[in-house]
């Protein structure tokens, strides 16, 4: 298939290599040039705006940082909107707002395009590897028409629903994760006041009720005091922070979810945003 | 090994039938007789007090319900302490404060008796099936002594310090499962509140970040409205204010965790405490 490619960063770099293995045109854009080398190097074309990467594709995937950058890079001049040709499928794989998502959604349709939101999760290991999870919003025949461009890129692709469902999904993912990765600082936190072997209790209880990805992945790292990004804690702030205004939206209270939010506003205000979540271990410090 | 077993309830029924399987002589006593039917159709013989349980005993085993439980057992009249012989190894498997643990240690040892506390994970499942994890304080020598027996209950046995300390991994252990629950509860309620499938959900989110025993678990069951006690809400209040109470001691502020536990606490006073932990999800309804 022929595919725009907008936002080479730490997680595009892995997708665009991925689509191009499985035999895909990809032509890319970034804001950084340099950026881009590797995936040029390997077979991508360059182009010299969003409008421009997408004017010839079948499929425009864009992953870009913050919710503003997919605004620019869809509605800005020479965006995306712009430069898509009817017929195209624009899939933004950023996590950002539904109502986001939905805007483009009808923008598209405007237009004669369809879009899908299809946000992921497994970090920029699973981009390289191709086995992220794909939650996809959107309607479901674009989906199913993207399904090999899904798959070259994740393993667990999954339509959620209409446009802005997706992005639903992983704002519940990342809720999930609040709760589990506090709980994890918590426990550890715990077993060093009370002189425990922290990582001997780890191996203790990952088996049982206690067990989850957090605990095993994040856990180890804090014990090791190794707080190098997997994933940014200014990411995760910006995910929690629409999670909360959509759940408020909804009538929703989300305790734990606030509670865990406002210990990162603290970290990101003392320096430690571009560290990783595991670093939330920082707050339980003396 | 002669082995006392003490508490013979839902978790009780099945370790004594693992031991009776493994060829150790078991007597057994609990409070009420009926309860210990099934055991001793399968060769147990009956105690008519814990001191009596203990007396010929080289192993003696308590899994009562609440500290005052256990204190009573060992500190009362006819209570193990009077029973046990010089040379037995008391092993207290209730979740319970580790200060107790210590006090029991430290009557034993005046009395010529070593103590263990053996706190376990793994539900009345991993009672029947032998696949209980062991958090195992104490000596180390009497815990090296017991293998035999925790290997006929366990598979996860661990040894983790001094007296109390199994206590202390039990609690840790909890406190993870705290956090972890409620982060299920809030992603899914916020997916119920974005009208996504939540049973797809946990399909899409299990093997990532977010994955936890308590997401496919205990999520699975909210997501039925199965609010069947696979762990009793009012045992695990009793298990996350004795962690509190122990950070406290420490100076540990686990705001998570007291959220969850206010939680609980308000749906034991509406009368849910003989639910299932995975009916968190009631306080997170409409």
């Amino acid at each position: 298939m022929r595919i725009g490619f907008i936002g080479v960063g730490v997680m595009g770099r892995g997708m665009v290599a991925n689509l191009l293995k499985r035999g895909h045109e990809v032509t890319v854009y970034t804001r950084t040039k340099a950026k881009a080398q590797e995936v040029l190097d390997a077979g991508a074309r360059w182009a010299d705006s969003p409008a421009q990467a997408a004017s010839q594709a079948q499929a425009v995937i864009t992953i870009v940082g913050y919710p503003k950058d997919v605004e620019q890079v869809y509605f800005g001049p020479q965006g995306v909107l712009e430069g898509a040709k009817p017929g195209a499928v624009l899939i933004d794989m950023t996590t950002t707002s539904p109502k986001l998502s939905q805007r483009i959604y009808q923008a598209a349709k405007a237009k004669g395009l369809a879009a899908l939101d299809a946000p992921v999760s497994g970090g920029d290991a699973g981009a390289r590897q191709g086995t992220l999870a794909i939650m996809v919003g959107g309607d479901r025949k674009a989906f199913d028409r993207m399904m090999p461009v899904f798959e070259a890129m994740g393993q667990n692709i999954r339509y959620e629903g209409g446009p802005g469902c997706g992005q639903h999904a992983k704002m519940a993912n990342q809720i999930a994760i609040a709760g589990t990765l506090a709980g994890v600082c918590e426990a550890l936190t715990y077993a060093r006041k009370a002189g425990l072997d922290q990582s001997l209790l780890i191996d203790t209880i990952k088996t049982g009720a206690a067990g989850s990805w957090q605990l095993t992945g994040n856990g180890t790292k804090m014990v090791a005091g190794d707080y190098a990004p997997g994933f940014y804690i200014k990411h995760f702030i910006k995910d929690m922070k629409l999670a909360g205004e959509e759940g408020a939206d909804r009538g929703l209270e989300l305790p734990v979810l606030q509670t865990v939010l406002a210990m990162f506003q603290q970290l990101d205000q003392a320096g430690y945003g571009d560290e990783g979540t595991q670093a939330l271990i920082r707050k339980y410090m003396d």
